[in-house]
């Protein structure tokens, strides 16, 4: 089976890493040798020190809405281009918690940037690149945030209202019914249940690529 | 008059300095006290840290072409959003040492990204914001990598072949002929008349401004 970018997805809470761990046992069980791990935003030394800045900013020079998702996208394509893209061509497997899904629901929903907006700044960085598959995790941010509090691991996004993790999981919901290389999985049941729901989708969706493999 | 931004572009060794001081001398003649300078890419303390990073990068992580100029554009919306806007806002004129033409004329003909997707990224970052007035200072790039060079002032970009030059000078020029409020220098002549012609420029836009304001 040719190399796959396989993406996790979902609000603060939502069981990410678990999620993660899942995918790569089953990738591991298929026989696949190198996995790259990535995480956005972030992934290289010159995204990382981007994502640094527009969450702190310099000094008191705190970024607009709208240049935070530009620096944002620009971290985002450095990623792809030196990172995954090579990755993949050399039979690389890469696994990532959180890609562009993240940008359209968290400033697309949760920001109000406008949705056409952000379609097109995604075009405009990405071309036609997409993940092969995302799990999206799905559950109410109540019970997410409730999670990630627990962990002590709120940062300044974490803390915002619960309206904004609302807009946000609506916009996760519309653009997921929109992509059928995005699967939802029922993120509020418990843990045994979720993992369960993960090997599934995942075991029918490594069928389904071995399939038109052949 | 309404207070208004006035933009110096050009290659390098084009003259922007000295034009520069031409436009501050007649603004104080016409009695405008609160001048803010900017300088593109960078202005502010985030934006000159998006400077640094992306002619520097991060240890050997430099940014891709598309990255940068999602960096440039990351800078350049900070820089209009928090320096720029509110000047203008509170009565000051605004005088800029290269603005989003650059962009256009380096990125987009020098560089070799395609021009419709510069036009979109602008669209999508700074919306219908352009500047009042551009003077652009035309010459063949010889003849200002002379001049900057001279200077001992060549950096990473000005090290870039003759050809690139003449990109994004043909680029510059097709750009200027589509919009009215960007007016051509010839600054290939010798200095005093390169002086000459943008004071006759302005005085004439300036009256232009006064009659519309009427």
């Amino acid at each position: 089976m040719k190399s796959k970018f396989i993406v996790i997805e979902g609000l603060e809470g939502a069981g990410k890493t678990t999620a993660r761990d899942v995918v790569v046992n089953q990738l591991r069980e298929l026989g696949v040798e190198e996995i790259v791990f990535t995480r956005e935003p972030g992934g290289t030394p010159l995204a990382e020190k981007l994502r640094d800045l527009f969450k702190r900013g310099v000094d008191h020079d705190k970024p607009t809405v709208k240049a935070e998702v530009l620096m944002l996208y620009a971290a985002r394509v450095q990623l792809v281009e030196t990172v995954i893209l090579p990755a993949l061509a050399r039979g690389a497997w890469v696994v990532g918690d959180r890609h562009d899904l993240s940008s359209q629901a968290y400033q697309g929903g949760g920001r109000g940037i406008d949705p056409e907006l952000m379609r097109s700044l995604r075009d405009i960085s990405l071309g036609d690149f997409r993940p092969d598959l995302t799990l999206y995790l799905d559950l109410p941010p109540e019970i997410g945030l409730q999670r990630a509090s627990a962990r002590g691991e709120l940062d300044r996004i974490e803390k915002e209202a619960l309206p904004f993790f609302e807009r946000t999981r609506a916009r996760y919901l519309s653009l997921v019914a929109e992509d059928s290389r995005i699967k939802t999985i029922d993120a509020s049941q418990p843990l045994a249940q979720v993992t369960a729901s993960i090997q599934q989708t995942l075991s029918h969706w490594f069928a389904e690529q071995q399939g038109q493999a052949q």
